[in-house]
C-alpha cells in the first residue's frame, strides 16, 4: 500500500469514527485533519469535499462493515439458525456505546436520508442490497420454508424489525427493550419453516 | 379557554410543526415568536426555556396525538383486525410529506434521546405507555390467542417493526418498502389467533 493509499485509509477511518459519534452534519473537518495529523491540501487531494468524504466513509467503511456483520449468519448451513443466533448474541454482546449511538448506517439514514439525495439513493441500494443476500440465504433452503411466505418481504420485515429495535433501545438506553425484540423476531423467524 | 392559553396552545401548536420539520435543534425560537406574532416576553412567560417548550410539545401535542392514532385500533372489537386496518390505510394514505418527514415521536427520539435526558424518559414513559394500551387490548380476546405468546413482548415487536418501516420508507422516499413491511406485519399479527 502506497503512504497516499494510507493515508486516504486513515482519513477514512478517522471520519467514519467521528460521523458515528456525532453524525455527518456535526462532523468537523479540522478535528479530522488533527486526529491524521495531515494538512488541509492533503485532505483535498483525496476528497474534494466533506460531501464525497462522506459518501466514500458510507461505501468503503460502512457498506462493507455492515455487510460482513450479517455475512456468517447468511452463510450459515440453516440460515433460519444462522440469523436468530446472530440477533441474540448482538442482544447479549451489545455493548453500552452501541446501545447509546445506534447503528452507524441507522443514524445516517435517520439524519441525512432527507436531505441529501447521493446519501438517499447510497443508502436505499444498501438496502437492495442487504436485501437481495437475505433472500438468496432463505432461498437455499425454500424446500423446508412455508410455502405461504414471500422471500423478499419477509427479508425487509426481519430488517425493519432490527432497525426498529435499535430505536427501541437508544430510548430506553438499555437493553431490555432490544431483547424482548429480538426473542419475538427469533420466533418469528423459526415459525417460517414448516 | 383565556386568551393567555390560547396563546399557550397557540406557541405549541406552532412548535410542534417547527419540530416537526426541522427538528428540535434546528427549530428556532425567533421563527416561533414571528409565526404566533407574539413578543420574546410573551413566550418566556408561558415556557421559561426551549427545553421547557419542547417538553409541553412532547407531552401535551405529540404523544395525545400518537395515542389517539393508535386508539381506534386498539378500541376495535377485534384488536387483530383493529392493528391490522390501521397499518394497511397508513401504508396506503401516508402522504409525501409524511414519508419524507417521518413520524415526529420517531425522529425526536432519534434526535433527541441519546442527548437529553428529559427527552428520553419521556419517549420511555410514553413507549410504555403505548405497550401497556397494546397489552391491554389483545388481552381482551386472550382467549382466541396462541397460549405461547408473551403480550408485552408482542406488543414491543408490533412498535418495533413499525417504526422500522418507516425507516425504510424514509430511505426509500417511497412507499412500496414500507407497504411490504406492513403486509407482513399484518400476516403475523393475525398468525396470533389459535
Amino acid at each position: 500500500m502506497s503512504d497516499a493509499e494510507k493515508t486516504r485509509l486513515n482519513i477514512l477511518t478517522v471520519a467514519a469514527d467521528e460521523i458515528h459519534q456525532h453524525g455527518f452534519k456535526a462532523t468537523s473537518l479540522s478535528v479530522i485533519l488533527e486526529r491524521c495529523a495531515i494538512s488541509k491540501g492533503a485532505l483535498y487531494y483525496h476528497f474534494t469535499s466533506k460531501l464525497e468524504l462522506g459518501y466514500a466513509v458510507f461505501e468503503e467503511i460502512y457498506v462493507p462493515m455492515f455487510l460482513e456483520t450479517w455475512q456468517p449468519a447468511l452463510a450459515h448451513d440453516d440460515p433460519i439458525e444462522g440469523l436468530c443466533e446472530f440477533f441474540t448474541a448482538m442482544a447479549s454482546e451489545m455493548n453500552c456505546s452501541e446501545v447509546v449511538c445506534g447503528c452507524p448506517l441507522n443514524n445516517l439514514c435517520e439524519e441525512m436520508a432527507n436531505v441529501d439525495e447521493g446519501f438517499r439513493l447510497r443508502i436505499l441500494a444498501m438496502q437492495e442490497k442487504l436485501n437481495a443476500l437475505i433472500v438468496a440465504s432463505l432461498a437455499r433452503i425454500q424446500s423446508q420454508l412455508r410455502a405461504d411466505i414471500e422471500l423478499s418481504q419477509v427479508a425487509y420485515f426481519i430488517v425493519a424489525t432490527f432497525h426498529g429495535s435499535t430505536t427501541l433501545s437508544k430510548s430506553a438506553r438499555n437493553k431490555e427493550l432490544f431483547q424482548k425484540v429480538i426473542i419475538e423476531l427469533c420466533r418469528y423467524i423459526r415459525a417460517l419453516k414448516k
